[in-house]
Formats: C-alpha cells, structure tokens, sequence
C-alpha cells in the first residue's frame, strides 16, 4: 500500500498538486499554491509553496492572535504591508510574525512570479482580525465565522 | 529604540548572522545557519537557513518524540536517509516528519554547497532518539540530559 | 520570606479567603467562594470551593469550546441543567464536561447551602455560549468581548 | 444508546466503579478509587475520588515536571510529606503542585479511612522523578520507562 503521507515530496509532485485559490474580501487576491506540510502529513505545522502573478496580491491585510506565521521569498520581488509600513522584498527576505501579531499583507509589485515559501502553526481555534475592513474571524477547525468588531460589547448588564 | 525582533530579516542580515555548528557525535557534522524564525522573534516555530559544504553532514541519525520537523531543499544536492532508505534529493524536494516521526538525517554527497531551509515546532520538552547510537535524549528548555536506551526498563517491582 | 503559593492551603485559609460574585447577565446568579487552584499556585487547571445558598444559581447556563470543566458536589442540594435536561444533584454527584461541551447550569434548589468544588481548565484563549441569551463570549486571557450569535456570517463576499 | 461518557456521574455509580490499585515500589502503597473525570470522558483533566485505609500510603514520592497535580481532602486525617516536611492534613485542606513540582507523598496516618479528591493535568508525555529511589520516569501515553537518575550524561563527545 502508498503511503498517503510520505515523508519526502519530490519537487514534481509538489508542482502537480498546485491548485489556485483567492480570497473573497479582496479582488486582486489570486495565488496557486500547495500545502506542502500537509502532504507529509504534519498536523501541526504549515509550510507551503506559493507563487502570485505580477499584480495580483496574496490574501487580505490581516493579524493573527494565536498561530505564527512566516515567508521567506524564493524568487520575483513583491511589497509587504507590515503594521502599516510597506517594504521591498525579495529573494532571501524573511518575515516573521510573533502572536498577537502585527497586521500585514504581500503582494506582487514586480514583473515576474513571485515565489515563496511560508508555514506557521496550525491551531484548532484561531482569531483572525481585519482591520482595514473592520471584520474578525474566528476559525474553529474548518468551520468559520465573520464579526464586524465594531460589533463587540464588553462584559456586562445586558441591555 | 530598535526593535530587537522586527518582523522583517534582510537577506543580508539574515547572511551576516551565519554561524558553524557540528555535533558532537558525528564527526562530519558541519553546517553554518542562522534561526530566521528566533531573529524575528518566534517563540514555537522555528525557521532556519542552513548551508552544509561537500562531504560534510547535518546532525546524527535522529527521530523526534513530539517536535514536528521540515526541511526544503533551496539549491544544491544531497542524501537524506529516511527510516533507513536513502534518497537523493535536491532543489525544491521537501520532507516533512510527523511526530513520533521516522529516523532521519542529511548529507551533502553533491560538489556544491547544499543549502536548505528547515524548521518546525519548539516545545518545552523534547525527547529524541539516536536509534544507531543507542542514546535517548531529553531536552527540557535548554537542558539536556543523555541516556542509554538498553538501561530503559519497564515498571515493575525493584531490583 | 513567605511563599507567595504554598503547595498546602489549609482549610480555615481558604475559608478566608472567600468572597461573593454573581454573573451580570443572571439577577438569580450569587455565589461565594476562593480559587484554591490559583492560592497555590497552579497555572492552567481551576479548583474552587463555591458556596450557594438556597434559591440563588451560580453562572448563567453556558457551554464551553475549549476548556474541559467538573463539578463535584461536597454537601447540600441542587437542580443542574445539562443540555437541556434538569437533573436532582447532591452529595458525591459528579458532573464532568468534555470540550465541546454541552450546556450546563447550577442552582441550589434545596434549604441548606450548596457546596462543591468546580475546576477544569485555565487556558488563555477561550470561547463560551450563552445559547438561551444569544451570546458568545470571547475571552483572550482577561479581556472579553461579547457578541450577538446572530451576528455571525459565513466567510464570503462583503455586503 | 447509551452515553458511554455521561456528564452526570451519580455518587453510587461512582462507588460501583472503585477499584484498587498499589504501586510496585511502596510495600505500604495501597488505595482505591474511581477516576471521575475519564468516566464523564474528559480527556485532558483528571479528577479522581480516593480511599486509603489507615497505616497505608498513596504513591511513592514524586515530583512532576510537566503535570499540573491536586489534592483536596474530604475526610479522615493523614500525614502528607511535601518538599521534605511533613504536615498534618484533615478535611477541606487543599494540596496545588506548580510544575516543575517538589516532591510529595501522603499516607493515611489517622484511624479512619482517608478520603480525597485528586487531579490535574493529563498529558501524553510525562517525566517524573523519585527523589528517595534514584529513579527517573518517562511516560509516552501509556508506555512507562524507568531510568537510574545517576545514568543521565550531558551532551558532549561519546565515550
């Protein structure tokens, strides 16, 4: 029997399992990617392969509460909006975001594909915020829900 | 003030921080690296760039009890001897090792450097095993204590 | 020096130590009692001694995503609703809580005090339901955010 | 069907569920009890309901590195020993053991059975150290492995 989870994932069966996804909040977001963690089987660690066309952006600028998260730019050139400040990067770049972290965001601001690696930790539950578009998300396994926070009340009397 | 951890590591930076390390029970151990992941301040997730010249090795044969571990090939050529088989990899191979994961290890068997990133869960305790050495060892923080696996024994009335 | 935690908290100590709370959400909801759990020291698991008297509930019935949570009845008599379900409690009754779990609620429904000791655990991130109020409470370490059930949407395009 | 984990664990079931148990390496070791909190399925919190009959001890002494551990006596009086001090325990004291713990130990030393509430943590890995017996115990789920303390290296050159 095949092994559903071999340790090693070869290059070319990385690339045939490339997929493209977008994110509905933001209209240039496209990328094609591969979970390449997952294929091995790791459960609790994300590492996976991206590349963004030139114009195109990744997912929308957001902040994590609880995972992780890292990049490390492979190849092409791209902008990263960290914490409210844009910056340059390119092949060699890392970003690394300790929790609560910081918002940010990347996209393609060159002429070729821009490819990189980025993983993190996967949680069970996770709280995501969207401040540009006043959204959280909280993320229980798959299921996923969406608060405006300007929603949120503190604890007390009810009204 | 500077902060100590910015989210972001130039490549540059990233190249100035390069360090040599070998372990102490295989005498080609030999690699220089630098923590992307701690620089940036990550506290459960390591990332790390690692360069490994002809001839020479990563660690010793190892399995982890608990630490999910990864690596991805950047350029150059290798072995990797997985569970007790050994495969050539190369650039853009990666290999990811569920926990309690199969034994492992690297070498640079090509005439170039070899250079990859690797990375995975930090967790408090860690117990490895050194299944050709006969060793056990466990790491709680940065302590480290050795033992032989053949002076492990069950649960039972004492001797 | 004194130990701020002493492992051993004497009886007449913890009894000191008691103070009254009640739920802003429930006019019923009034109890006294101390954190054991927390007097000695212990991070992530609660232990309380509580005391209710005749007529009054503790919380508000709530569910809880992530913490596992018991109750172990020491003397008196109660009416505990699970899941819907009213259920007679008293001395030596257990009630134990798997995550995600159903909702429960307690109130002395007898003329002498109710007591029991509760615990579970302490964990920095945690969700609970208040499904007959319509509430989700969010609570990152201190810090709590309630939201309206109703309010949430599924991840899709922005309105 | 049945619920094979209610969350209602009724006083008589409970006393319907005790059994005995010693420990191989305390002659005077005997007790028994019911785990409360595995019997109303939780799976990450234990709370177990516990009888010693005078003149017999609980465990060995031990300290735990990583499993937050609890006491509250319900009757009966017994002598506990906790980081090389003896005290004089009864009804409604309270025992909390921080990880890394110190040492302890209780032993029914009245004339009347010894009764008492335990639990704390239950993680799938475990290390704890029997300070009087040299012994060091790794537990992997339910794989235990006993270890001569005086056997542990450091990390350094093979001999």
């Amino acid at each position: 029997m095949t092994d559903p989870h071999p340790p090693l994932i070869r290059s070319a069966e990385a690339k045939a399992a490339f997929a493209t996804h977008s994110h509905p909040w933001n209209d240039k977001s496209e990328f094609s990617g591969v979970q390449l963690g997952q294929m091995a089987g790791l459960k609790r660690t994300g590492v996976s392969l991206v590349h963004i066309q030139p114009g195109k952006e990744s997912f929308v600028y957001h902040s994590h509460e609880r995972e992780e998260e890292w990049l490390y730019i492979l190849s092409g050139s791209g902008t990263a909006e960290i914490d409210g400040k844009e910056h340059r990067v390119g092949a060699g770049d890392f970003m690394g975001f300790p929790t609560p972290s910081v918002a940010h965001h990347l996209r393609n601001s060159g002429s070729e594909t821009l490819i990189y690696l980025m993983g993190g930790e996967r949680r069970d539950f996770e709280v995501s915020d969207f401040p540009k578009l006043g959204k959280r998300m909280i993320r229980k396994g798959s299921e996923i829900e969406i608060y405006d926070i300007a929603d949120a009340k503190p604890l007390g009397p009810l009204g």
